[in-house]
């Protein structure tokens, strides 16, 4: 086993092997500049790190863990066009740098680029990666078009907020770790084992966004703190306070998450208040924890030793003591 | 070996049940809709001819041949994003009907299920299917690519324009047929004879699809004839022109080719008469003939009997005899 480090390195580099000078210019330089923005490249580094746990050198599982990091940027792109996002990780977005064709286009080829990376592999760890890729990036399709959907209903139940964040975040960290364990030929219960610990972790990651959006520290937190509640977006914590709410702070948060005002920071405080009042915000802790809990359960059931159990415990910690 | 109608009705059989009611809906019904708008399905009749051809049953090729048109339709809905056009087959695009954003995500969501159609094939023949399947997307997105780039160069070469109509028609034509030969289990050899057929097919077919557009008879060429012209597409009868043309005829089609006049009658005549005194019209019948020829000249090597060589033969001069 290694540290995260030492993944991060040798992702890093396979990474730069890849982003060669292909022609037309005009489709490749966009996949390169995304590539190459950078980002943690958490879910390639929990392929390497699965491969390796369970036995394989995680060299292996380079390729595999490259399909992952294509495929998230291929996302980013594409969900940039539909977001009319300007800036990604403080850079322009493709379609802003070029245009939206470009966008269109350099996205389509890096989700078929995708796929390529998993020819080098024999052909029933190819069907096996390619069919796990597939159902995954479909539901990753699917997660994003729920969100859309959500953002005009005013119906959204928490079973179809969870489902939404399910696909369209948990099951990528669910079949990044599934990847290096299908590279590493562990059993097909440990490969679902380790997706459940992944997806899981996934959920409480999201859901702590959620929450650290509206409570997080602005100096440690990525994001604008209350982005969400400015964008009018119907997280976790604005759907749980509705349904613990009475009339009258229903009322008010309807009218809040309707209204575009000037005075953004009273808008964001209210929402706080209400948040808190409603026992939102701790029934959102609960949530984080209990996704934490149901991630760290099924731990005990694979069969690894227990100092590598112990690392992935530690990982996910590490990932879930954000400032919360 | 069947006649076409059968590969077409059994192919129609096929895609009702791929079209059925899935959630989210408003990520699935823009797939069915486009997939139901119809057109000729030449590309999965290939398939399903080519499979029968080399000794398979034409059913096992069924869903390779669903994969083919669920691409090409995804292509579809992407580039009439591209060209921002308001029509297809008659009906209403996909981002005109529904919007920019459902276009493009629907779009995302069928080259992930065409895929996932090669899964119920054994991992040899999944892995042979997905990587030409891969090869032939991604040179279609090149294709698609060159084709955007070359509307803004003055210096497009003949064979970077053969290269952009190879890459973005005729190599899927290709693979439609290759398709065909890999799951009824060809020799590598045939395979690539079959492609080379059908690539260099394509690409007579789409040379003649230039020629049409400007000399075809308005009353059976499916378009409006002078359509390119009016679009000032650099074509390989405009290209050729400008090759063979003297100096004033050069300045003239340069000036018309930069230009949106009102009298679009005596543009797309003055176009026609230059294209017929440069000798371009005589050339790109000459280079229909030569693509076709070669196609032809393939099938000689191929190893099947006599009288499925002339069914292709026939196939193929029914497809190039329209009304040159």
């Amino acid at each position: 086993m290694q540290n995260i480090q030492f993944y991060q390195d040798a992702f890093t580099a396979h990474l730069k092997g890849f982003t060669k000078h292909k022609e037309p210019a005009s489709l490749y330089s966009p996949i390169n500049y995304i590539l190459q923005l950078g980002g943690k490249r958490l879910r390639p580094v929990l392929t390497l790190m699965t491969a390796d746990i369970f036995g394989s050198d995680s060299k292996k599982a380079l390729d595999a863990a490259l399909s992952i990091e294509v495929f998230h940027n291929f996302s980013l792109v594409h969900d940039d066009i539909m977001d009319d996002a300007p800036l990604r990780r403080g850079h322009e977005t493709v379609h802003e740098k070029w245009n939206l064709n470009t966008g269109i286009l350099s996205g389509d080829a890096m989700l078929i680029m995708a796929y390529q990376l998993f020819e080098n592999y024999e052909s029933k760890t190819f069907q096996a990666l390619a069919k796990l890729f597939s159902k995954t990036a479909l539901e990753v399709c699917e997660g994003q078009q729920y969100d859309v959907d959500f953002e005009i209903r005013n119906d959204v139940a928490i079973a179809e907020y969870l489902k939404m964040i399910e696909y369209k975040t948990a099951v990528l960290v669910g079949a990044a770790m599934k990847m290096g364990a299908i590279v590493a030929n562990a059993s097909l219960e440990d490969q679902n084992s380790i997706y459940e610990f992944g997806k899981n972790l996934g959920i409480a990651f999201q859901l702590q966004d959620d929450y650290l959006d509206a409570f997080g520290d602005p100096k440690t937190f990525g994001k604008q703190v209350g982005g969400d509640i400015i964008e009018n977006k119907k997280t976790y914590l604005y759907l749980k306070a509705l349904e613990f709410s009475n009339e009258s702070d229903r009322l008010q948060l309807n009218q809040l998450f309707s209204s575009n005002p000037e005075d953004l920071s009273a808008k964001i405080n209210t929402s706080r208040q209400i948040f808190e009042s409603s026992g939102s915000a701790e029934a959102t802790k609960d949530a984080i924890q209990e996704y934490t809990h149901k991630a760290f359960s099924v731990l005990n059931t694979i069969n690894i030793s227990e100092d590598k159990k112990a690392l992935l415990y530690d990982f996910g910690n590490n990932l879930m003591h954000r400032n919360v």
